[in-house]
């Protein structure tokens, strides 16, 4: 076969050519979606400030978005408000694309965090604007809607962005919180939200909470 | 504050202990659950044959599957037949689980192939059932779904499942299929399906398949 022509082959394998012909129309569509899909392959080389459950290594933001996606499946029961899944699992999907600009600011480092809202506003200009128009607004609206985090859906979907770290530590003797002296007061702040918004999360949490004081895992606050 | 007592600090914070006295009647379910969550933290250091598009290490299956949801989500008006969103997620999120006990067998390598369906079973008896009852046959349905690539959803999650992998080659120079010899025959079988159950996506992967043939990223099939 003459490698040159290809087109005899893939014709024998998978039937006429004029299958196709109708789909031009839709091409530039579907390149710009492709264009934005290649894209965001950079979330996975964003690192966080977890790390694994096997200690081999710190956890990237795209996986992070995959466990927060099947937590939503799994543990929806939870909201004490009806969500609608699918909004949920889109938001935790796409909550962190703008770090691809603006890099993972540790949520206990204040300092990281002064120019983090503006530096993320231009990651999602940059990144959004791949999508077709439509599917641009979208994506920002789920994004914005997150970010407030005052719907329903919001509210739950930001629950599980603060869960699933605090569980990662748990199975990580909470190296983490060790590492970087975070203390008792930082974790009480940062989880307050989802004791309201998910209040049946806050036993387990609490739990973990207080296995890592009795571990020493957390630091004394400068108060104490 | 004595720190052996977090409860009044905590209090202090969050209100009302007897916030959640209601709650402990499902702690035994959300603890199932939470055990599923952090066993499948291992999905995270299962790596596939892919590279990431900034050429620095093999891609893994959460990641993978994350990248999956997001193309569902942006890429489901191209399907030929009505889906329900939600369902393609999930499929898509949950497929590779069973590979933390399986590992992932190369798709090309029908040697590795061959007793994957039996461990994949295997596996999916272990982490599905760490789940409470209902969601653990939930579990079941929608990978068994995928599996058999029957219904319109599980087509066009599989189709992603196959278009994803041949867009990060055709990020990277191709690099998996040079390393690993593939031919066009063999990239060809494999596309066969997404050709017929998502006849929008051919184009593009034909374009694919053209440059890697042009580049030389393709192998000479032996009968040539």
């Amino acid at each position: 076969m003459d490698e040159s022509s290809p087109n005899l082959f893939i014709l024998a394998l998978v039937g006429p050519l004029d299958l196709w012909s109708d789909m031009e129309t839709s091409n530039d569509r579907l390149n710009n979606q492709i264009q934005f899909i290649l894209e965001i392959d950079k979330l996975k080389s964003i690192l966080r400030q977890n790390i694994l459950t096997d200690f081999s290594r710190r956890e990237n933001s795209a996986e992070h978005s995959w466990h927060l996606a099947i937590m939503a499946i799994f543990l929806a029961e939870h909201s004490p408000e009806p969500i609608e899944l699918i909004r949920v699992v889109k938001m935790v999907l796409i909550h962190d694309l703008v770090e691809i600009d603006a890099g993972d600011a540790f949520c206990h480092d204040l300092k990281a965090q002064e120019f983090q809202g503006e530096k993320e506003m231009r990651a999602a200009q940059r990144i959004f604007d791949l999508l077709p128009k439509d599917q641009c607004q979208e994506l920002w609206d789920i994004w914005r809607e997150f970010e407030s985090g005052e719907t329903a859906d919001a509210k739950f979907a930001r629950a599980l962005d603060r869960l699933q770290p605090l569980l990662l530590h748990e199975g990580t003797d909470h190296l983490g919180w060790r590492k970087h002296g975070i203390t008792l007061e930082q974790i009480l702040t940062r989880m307050k939200e989802v004791s309201i918004n998910v209040p049946a999360f806050w036993p387990r949490i609490e739990k973990n909470i207080k296995e890592a004081q009795k571990t020493g895992a957390l630091r004394a606050s400068p108060s104490q």
